[in-house]
C-alpha cells in the first residue's frame, strides 16, 4: 500500500525538531592560505598584532620637515631648508631632522625622527643641496600616524564571518598569511530512474538531472563544499551505499527525489534503517515531500525531487541549518516591497513561495514569473519570490502589497511583457541589450500598459500601435490538439475554432484528448512540427517559419505600447513585425 | 627631477580614451563542464533543443485516467476503474488508457496515451485489480504539459550573462552538459620595496602587501581569473620582466604602486618603453596616480599603491572595463539613499569616494567609516561608499541626502557608536551576536542619540545612563606625546593636560614633536607600552589593563544610551563597565 502524508509538519516546528535532534556544529577548522580563503566562513576571531600604519608614514612625495621650519613660507618668500638625505620607501628612517633641515621622502616612506610633517614636492624647488619651500605646513600634515587604521590588539574579524575581498584586505593588512576557515562538506545525491546526465540524449520518459547541478552550485554560492555523489536509481541497496558514502566523505548529506509517500520512497526507508526520521512531510510549497533525518551525529536531508522544489527546500531549510553550523551571523537575504500584479494562490495550509519578476512603475510590481507551476527554467529567471504564510487561505489579489525576497537586483534597462509571437521572439533574440522578458499574456500586458510600467507591452487591450496578427490551424485534425494557454491572445482563436466546429469547450475536451496548454504560438508550431501534437492553433508567422501547412482561422488585433524609456526596443520589435509580415 | 601631475584627467574621459585605444574584447571561449561554470560569464547564446517537460508528466502519485471516466465520482458514490498496469518513472508509457480504465503512475511518470488527467492516490482505494475513485478530475488535472516551462528553440541564456546557480539549473534542465565561458585572465603585480608578504615578520619601515590579495580576491568575486605574479621591488628590469610575464599569461595586466610622479615611477617608464601611455593621473580619490596604458593589444592598468586607492581604482575603472570585455550586461551595483551623518569633504576637482557605515533610524544615516583617510581595514568594514562628483567644491554637510553604493546589505541586529574604552572593547569582543561598530567619537555618538538611531551610543552628550571615566597620563614625559583624536572624548582630557602645563596648543605641538592622533584609549596605551610614544593621555582602565604607571588627570562623565531594540547589548556593556571599574 502507498503511504500518504497524513500530517504536514509546520516548517518552523520541523526546523526546530531538526536542530534539537542534530545540533548544528562546525566541521574541524582548516588552515588555508589567504589566497584560498575567499568565500568561506572564518573559524577564528582575528586580533591585530600590529599597529597600522606601524610607523608614521608620508602620504605624499616630498620633504619631511619639522613643521615649524616652514612657518611663514609663501610663494613670494620661500624658506630655504638644507636637505640631509633621503628615506626610501621600505627603509628605516635613521637620520634626525632638525630645524632648518629636510629629508626627502616618497609616498609611504617612514617619517624620520624630528620631523612632524611633509611638504609636497609641488611646493618645493630644489637648489643644489637645499630646497626652497613655497608653502607652510602644519604639524601632522601629510603624515599617516601609527595605529590610525588599526591598533595592536584590535578585533579585526570574527568567527562565522563570510570572507569577502574586503575581509582579505583587512587580514593581509595585519600580516595574517594563513587563516582558519570552516569548509562544510555536503554530499549531494540525486535519485530517480528517470534521470539522465546533461550532455546525453534524452530517451522517452526520461528527464535531465538538474538537482545535482543546481544544488551543488547553490551550496558553492553560499560558501559550502558540495561533494557530488551523483545520480542513483530507485534501488534500495544502491541508495544505501550512496548515503553511506556521503556520510563518510561529508558533514551533511542531501538527497533529492524518492521522498514522496509512494512505494518507492527509498530515502525514508534507508534513513529509517540506518538512523532516525525526524520529520517526514512539510507544510511547504514547492516541495512538500521532505524528509529530515539523522544518521549518527550527521543530518540527512531528503529533499523533494522536482528541481524547483529541491531548490526551495535547500534555500529555506538546508542553507539556514548549514549557516548555523558555521555560526554565520549576517543575513544576506534582501527584501523589498512591491505591488502584486498577478494573483498569487497559496497551497492550503502550506507556506508557499511564488517566484516573481519585478517591473518598475511608480513602485515595483511583482508578476508571477511563469504561467504554470514546476517551471524551473522560468523560475530560474525570476528576480525573487513572494512568501505566503501557511495561515493564509485567500489568494493574494492584484494590487495588494507583497514582500519580495530577491535573488538578484531587479534593475533593468529594457523589459517586454504580454503576448508573444515570432516577431517578438526574433526581436528579443537579436536586440543588442539585455531585456527582461515576461511572456505572461494579455492580462499582464494590459496591466503594464495601464500602470505605465517601464516596459514594452503587447496585448489586445494595451494602449499603443495597432498590429494585425493572423491565426491559423496547423497540422492534421486528430486527437491531440495543441491548446493555447488561456493567458495568451490565442485563446480568442481557440474560442473561434470551437465556434466554427460547433463545439462547446467540454465537448472539445472530450473529442481532443490531449489539449496541451502550450505557452506561445512558437511552442504550438514546434509541437505540431515535431509530432507532440496532431494539430494546433497558432499564428501564421510561426506556421510559415516552421514550414507548416495551414488553414486560416481569424485575424486578431493587438496593440504594442511602451514606456518612453523603451522606445528603442519598441521600434526594434515593430521593425521585426514589418519584416516578418511583408515576407 | 621629479615629475608632478600637471593635469589630472577626468575619469570618464580617461575611460573613454582607454576604450578607444584598446577596445574591450573577450578572450577565447573555453568549453567547461557545467560543474565548473559557476560564476563565469557565458560565451554563447543558449537555445533549448527540447521541450520541458519533453512529454506529459504526472505531478502526483496516483492513477492516470481519461478524466471523463471519473465524472460524477464522490465520497459516497465512487467510480470503479480497471487498473491496466503501471508506468514507472523513467519508462516510456505504451499501454493505452480507455474509458473505465486506469494506469498507475508516480510523480514524474509519463502520462500514457488516452489519459488526460491523474487521480491522486489520496482519493483512491485499491480493490484487487481495480480502484475506487472518490473524486472527479478535470482534463489536464495533475498533468504537466510538454513545453510548459521551455519550448524547443527558446532562448535560455545569453552570452555575457554571469552564471549563477539558477543559470545552471536552467542549463542542466535542457541537457546542456558543457558550456562555453569566458575566463578573463588578469595578471596581478604589486610593486614596492616596502612590501612584506603576510605571514612574515615586519621589519622597520616595511608594510604588508595587501593589494596582491585584495585585488585578486575582488577579481574572483566578479568572475575573473587573477593570476598572481607577486611582489616586485622598485627595480626597472625586474618590473619589466614581471609585466612581460603578465602579458604572456594573461589578457590584462594590473600593477599597483610605483605610479606616483616621483623618480621611482617605474610603471610609467616600463609601459612607456614597451607600449603606449594613454592616461597618467586621474581626477579621482582615493587613487590619483593611475596610469592607463597599452602594450600591444593588451591593456595595462597601473593602479595607485595604497590599498584603499588600489581597491577603488579597481572597482571604478578596471572592473567596468573587464565587464565590457565579457559583454556583461547587468549592473550589480546597488544604491540606496541616506542622510549624511558626517561631513564629507571632496578632494578639489577629483571624483571622491568616501566609505561609510549605515545606521537605521527614520531613514538610513551614513557615517564616515573611519576617522582618517587611508584606513583600509576600517574601509573594509564599510557598508558602502558615497561618491562626490568632481564638480562639487563644498563639503557634503550633515543632514544632506546622499546616495550610497553598497558593498553589502546594511541590515544589522546590533550596533555601537561613539566613544570607546576598554569596557566597550571587551563587551564588543565577547557579546555573542554580531555588532556593527562605529568608533567615531563623541559627535557621532551624540548625533545617534539625538536621532534615536538603532544602536547603543556612548558620548558625553548622549541621553542615557551616566558613567564616570578617569583620564590619566601614562609613560614618561618626552617628545612623543600620544595625542587623542579630536573626535574622542579624550580631547577634553588633552585640553585639561595643556591647561595644567600652562601651554597653548601651538606651543604643545612645538614642544611635543610627535603628537600622534591615536584613535582610542587602548591605542594610546599600547603606543606607550610598546614605545611608539613616550607618554600619552588615556583612560585609567586601559592603563591598568596594560600595567602602565600613571598620573591622574581628570574625571570625565559619559552617557550610555540606547534604542529600545538594543537593550541586550547596552546591558552587556554596562556590566562590563561595572566589572572593569570595580576590578
Amino acid at each position: 500500500m502507498r503511504k500518504v502524508f497524513k500530517k504536514l509538519e509546520n516548517v518552523d516546528v520541523a526546523f526546530q525538531k531538526l536542530v534539537n535532534a542534530v545540533p548544528p556544529r562546525p566541521p574541524k577548522p582548516l588552515e588555508v592560505s589567504l589566497h584560498e580563503a575567499l568565500g568561506y566562513y572564518l573559524a577564528e576571531d582575528v586580533y591585530s598584532s600590529i599597529n597600522i600604519p606601524p610607523f608614521p608614514r608620508s602620504s605624499v612625495d616630498g620633504y619631511a620637515v619639522n613643521s615649524r621650519s616652514t612657518w611663514g613660507a609663501s610663494e613670494d618668500e620661500p624658506v630655504k631648508l638644507k636637505v640631509k638625505g633621503k628615506v626610501k620607501v621600505g627603509e628605516e628612517a635613521k637620520v634626525e631632522v632638525g630645524e632648518g633641515e629636510a629629508v626627502e621622502v616618497d609616498t609611504g616612506s617612514m617619517i624620520p625622527p624630528g620631523a612632524d610633517a611633509v611638504v609636497p614636492v609641488e611646493y618645493v624647488k630644489e637648489v643644489e643641496d637645499s630646497i626652497l619651500v613655497y608653502r607652510a605646513v602644519t604639524p601632522g600634515e601629510n603624515v599617516l600616524w601609527p595605529a590610525t587604521d588599526v591598533y595592536y590588539g584590535e578585533l579585526i574579524a570574527r568567527s562565522g564571518e563570510r570572507i569577502t575581498s574586503r575581509t582579505i584586505a583587512a587580514l593581509s593588512s595585519i600580516g595574517k598569511g594563513k587563516v582558519n576557515v570552516w569548509k562544510l562538506k555536503v554530499a549531494v545525491i540525486s535519485t530517480g530512474n528517470e534521470l539522465v546526465e546533461p550532455g546525453n540524449p534524452l530517451p522517452p520518459g526520461k528527464v535531465y538531472d538538474v538537482n545535482t547541478f543546481s544544488l551543488s552550485a547553490r551550496l558553492r554560492e553560499e560558501g559550502f563544499e558540495p561533494i557530488v555523489i551523483g545520480v542513483v536509481p530507485d534501488d534500495y541497496e544502491k541508495l544505501k551505499e550512496a548515503i553511506l558514502k556521503g556520510l563518510e566523505v561529508a558533514d551533511v548529506v542531501i538527497t533529492s527525489g524518492s521522498t514522496s509517500a509512494g512505494p518507492e520512497d527509498m530515502v525514508y526507508r534507508v534513513v529509517g534503517e540506518l538512523g532516525e526520521i525526524i520529520v517526514h512531510g512539510l507544510a511547504f510549497k514547492p516541495g512538500k515531500p521532505v524528509m529530515l533525518g539523522r544518521i549518527g551525529e550527521k543530518p540527512v536531508f531528503g529533499l523533494a525531487g522536482h528541481p524547483d522544489s529541491a531548490y526551495f527546500n535547500l534555500e529555506k531549510i538546508v542553507i539556514p541549518y548549514l549557516k548555523m553550523c558555521v555560526k554565520a551571523r549576517r543575513t544576506t537575504e534582501r527584501k523589498i516591497k512591491a505591488v502584486a500584479a498577478s494573483a498569487f494562490t497559496p497551497a492550503r495550509g502550506r507556506r508557499t513561495h511564488i517566484p516573481v519578476k519585478l517591473l518598475e512603475g511608480d513602485r515595483w510590481y511583482a508578476f508571477s514569473s511563469a504561467l504554470s507551476d514546476h517551471a524551473m527554467v522560468k523560475y530560474s529567471r525570476a528576480d525573487g519570490y513572494v512568501t505566503i504564510p501557511e495561515t493564509r487561505r485567500a489568494p493574494v489579489e492584484v494590487g495588494e502589497e507583497v514582500e519580495v525576497t530577491l535573488f538578484q537586483e531587479p534593475d533593468y534597462d529594457y523589459a517586454f511583457i504580454g503576448d508573444v509571437d515570432v516577431f517578438v521572439d526574433n526581436a528579443l533574440k537579436t536586440f543588442e541589450k539585455n531585456v527582461k522578458v515576461l511572456p505572461l499574456g494579455s492580462f499582464a500586458g494590459s496591466l503594464a500598459s495601464e500602470k505605465n510600467l517601464k516596459a514594452v507591452w503587447l496585448s489586445p487591450s494595451a494602449k499603443g500601435e495597432e498590429l494585425e496578427v493572423e491565426l491559423v490551424i496547423v497540422g492534421e485534425e486528430g486527437k491531440r490538439l495543441a491548446f493555447p494557454h488561456p493567458a495568451t491572445f490565442l485563446y480568442r482563436g481557440y474560442r473561434e475554432f470551437l465556434k466554427k466546429r460547433g463545439l462547446r469547450e467540454a465537448e472539445a475536451r472530450k473529442k481532443y484528448l490531449h489539449v496541451g496548454a502550450y505557452p506561445s504560438p512558437q511552442a504550438v508550431s514546434y509541437a505540431v512540427k515535431r509530432g507532440f501534437a496532431d494539430f494546433g492553433i497558432t499564428t501564421l508567422t510561426s506556421a510559415l517559419k516552421e514550414g507548416l501547412s495551414y488553414e486560416p482561422l481569424m485575424m486578431i488585433k493587438l496593440r504594442l505600447g511602451w514606456h518612453p524609456s523603451q522606445k528603442e526596443l519598441a521600434e526594434y520589435i515593430l521593425s521585426e513585425y514589418e519584416r516578418v509580415r511583408v515576407r
